[in-house]
């Protein structure tokens, strides 16, 4: 009886301490990202429930992706959806580093493939942690022994055998615990370490030391903010961009008669695509009315409005501000089959977001791998990545900008940003060059189109788009 | 050449004509949802890229859901998702009547499922304009004859063959023209008629036409705002909530034993529903400190994680206040097998936005009937609903609101908010009484629990979901 009231005690004061700890990321406005992993389904299950009880659970979302969830989308396609908002809390139960030591376990995830996964999830949690997100992990390791008896005393009452699965078991098998303890190191962020609690012990007992962990996990996080080194990229060399001077030009019946060819292409090539489940983002990047707008609509003109989506990128919305920017992009990866269209896309924030000083340094700094990362996962599954820089002179746009000034059908597409974002042109173009040599990788390439003639530029992009798809599809 | 430059300014004017439509739908801070439907995919299809175009595209979607898109939910659910916040756009393609009147022609639909899913369209229909969107309905005809050409063109080019399906060819036939007719008029909310286009005309012209029908029809849409009248529902026999005033008790030991035997119950119920795709919607209404959170706790506490969510109901964010306020809940109906369990819900609309005179006196009256219908189409897709309102004393909630106070442990619970609502004590339970006497369906039948024994109430609880899921599962 008084070790029992020990133990309330301690859970209770423990309870005020991860009280404190959710107020304070409120106030410092940073999220949590709380990793239940381990042998031990049922635990994980019951420890993400005690944590919504202890929290304030308004602000405590659990994530809890089945295992199919995602299907053809890269592996940290659910996880990303998830991810709290400045302030809040996800719970993650059936986490990245289980399901990655569960298939490693099973065999079926080995040598290079193992290699790049688990150099993904460091990505992934070192990203999180420099955007001030708290990553915190406890490994919930309960004996093979004990595991085996819930399994024996559930055949009668069934009552928690059914979480006992043989992928448990292996993992709780001294050559399963030896593999995820090898995992658990090279599979984790840099300061980013797993917190091992036995889940072996009464289930009071057992929260109480996991709560304990995560309070102390949280504390820490909050004490060193990441203390990023804000590496401005160094110099590059210039007029990438600007030797793109030849402005190759296209008349309209030239025009007319490549359309009739390449829209009909890549109508059949995205219904093949749609077929066999290729998923591929098209992103189109430009100076302002460098004709993104209307290169999209050609591209789109014969593919059956079921297989596509384009996206406009307009400001953040609040739900989009308050996460890491990648998020609302990982959002929109389409489904096998489909096509998205990116009308700007992620590289804002080492455009607008580097040149307006929306952005730190040192956050568009480290952007670039970011991003490279991130294509790096869609491109793994297979998804065909396409980049078009729509390029501009500065002519050309002030052409285009007075033109549609005069024209009553296109006056609404001028805002007094359009004149604004001009008088930056020398540093936009520097961004530009810098984000096309930084980003410019094997899996997803940049293609750089002339635009001053509308026509070309038109052609270039479907021709473009036809090439990747069929260089897949053949 | 004379007719050709005529038809040129006259898609000049229209396009100028559409432009002005949609800065009014700005302006007015209306949606509009313009529906594309009938026999020529081909024609839809091209008609979407014509009003992108025309259209200032930045707050335009295309919502054109794939087939088999929301499996498992109901008809509307993909529809839902993709409709417009106020001041924007959505085109459909692949719309409800257009697919209602396919699958009547296959002879897949017809009798009393045909009759209720075309009420569920006008109800649909209604509840847009009834809330201010826009909305306006094309439907493209072209002749069997032209469709078949098209066809027999296309085994040499494949270039537009593609989009004639059997299901086009089915509906262009006299019997199918004059089925879709029939069903265009009964599948139609009130005032929000269908008109016809010819698909079959050159697509300049046929654009042009299609195009100024859609520009009358948002000019009339803005002029006749919906005259909605506000009917206030009349008085209701008082005392429904009073009088469940007997406080049956549960003590610590038979609490314990019941919990023993109902969390794994459920656990296993929840599984099997997991396995047969059965999807269930729990909702948990009641005054503040009635429990609400502790009985979810217990509710999921031994089910998996992978399983059920849980869904807080806070003030509704920009996007959701730009929508119609049951488009928030929509894109929450569990996929199959899974389980939502909603703290506080829909039924805000005709509580807190009641009272608080949040919503007009006219928005909160044809509520119930919005709300009884959404329950409706969740329960047609075989969906289980429990819709749980637990009950407490006002003397009751005083005590827990002082001993929440006491609590360091629970003082974050409390907020201004609740004293001031606890003034409204007799006003909101006016108007639980009527939302309990008006939303009591068979399909989806209101649970009163007494919950000022909170042990008591959380088995109530436990047991009304048990016998839900058992009585479908059995």
């Amino acid at each position: 009886m008084a070790t029992r009231s020990a133990l309330e005690r301690a859970r209770s004061a423990l309870h005020l301490r991860l009280l404190a700890a959710q107020r304070r990321l409120t106030t410092e406005q940073r999220g949590a990202v709380l990793v239940l992993g381990g042998n031990d389904r049922l635990a994980a299950s019951e420890l993400a429930n005690q944590l919504t009880e202890w929290f304030d659970a308004r602000t405590v979302r659990i994530c809890a992706p089945t295992e199919d969830a995602g299907a053809g989308r890269p592996f940290l396609w659910p996880y990303w959806q998830e991810m709290p908002a400045k302030g809040r809390i996800t719970l993650v139960v059936g986490d990245w580093l289980t399901r990655t030591a569960t298939a490693a376990a099973r065999e079926e995830l080995d040598g290079d493939a193992l290699r790049a996964r688990l150099k993904s999830l460091r990505a992934f949690e070192e990203l999180l942690a420099a955007d001030g997100t708290s990553v915190v992990k406890v490994w919930l390791e309960t004996p093979e022994k004990s595991l085996r008896k819930r399994l024996r005393e559930a055949e009668d009452t069934d009552a928690e055998g059914w979480v006992v699965t043989d992928d448990d078991l292996r993992l709780a098998k001294k050559a399963g615990q030896n593999l995820a303890r090898t995992l658990r190191t090279q599979g984790s962020g840099k300061n980013l370490p797993w917190k091992v609690v036995s889940g072996g012990a009464e289930t009071k007992l057992r929260d109480l030391h996991a709560g304990l962990a995560i309070a102390d996990q949280l504390n820490l996080a909050s004490r060193r903010r990441a203390a990023v080194v804000a590496k401005k990229p160094g110099s590059r060399p210039r007029g990438l961009l600007e030797s793109a001077a030849a402005h190759p030009t296209l008349d309209k019946k030239g025009y007319s008669q490549q359309m009739a060819k390449l829209q009909p292409r890549l109508g059949r090539l995205t219904r093949l695509a749609a077929q066999k489940g290729l998923a591929t983002i098209v992103v189109l990047e430009g100076p302002d009315a460098a004709g993104k707008g209307g290169a999209i609509r050609r591209l789109c003109g014969m593919i059956d409005a079921a297989h596509y989506q384009v996206y406009p990128t307009p400001a953040p919305t609040p739900a989009e501000k308050a996460r890491h920017y990648l998020w609302r992009f990982w959002n929109k990866v389409p489904a096998p089959g489909h096509l998205a269209v990116f009308d700007r896309s992620w590289f804002g924030r080492v455009m607008v977001e580097r040149v307006e000083g929306f952005a730190q340094d040192a956050e568009w700094a480290r952007a670039y791998a970011e991003i490279n990362d991130f294509e790096a996962r869609l491109a793994e599954t297979g998804m065909v990545v396409v980049k078009l820089w729509i390029n501009l002179s500065k002519e050309e746009q002030l052409r285009r900008f007075q033109a549609r000034e005069e024209s009553p059908h296109k006056r609404h597409k001028m805002t007094a940003e359009d004149y604004r974002n001009r008088k930056k042109w020398d540093d936009n173009l520097r961004a530009a060059e810098d984000m096309i040599a930084r980003t410019d990788t094997p899996h997803a390439p940049w293609i750089v189109i002339s635009g001053d003639d509308k026509r070309h530029a038109r052609v270039a992009a479907l021709k473009a788009v036809c090439r990747a798809l069929s260089d897949r599809l053949d």
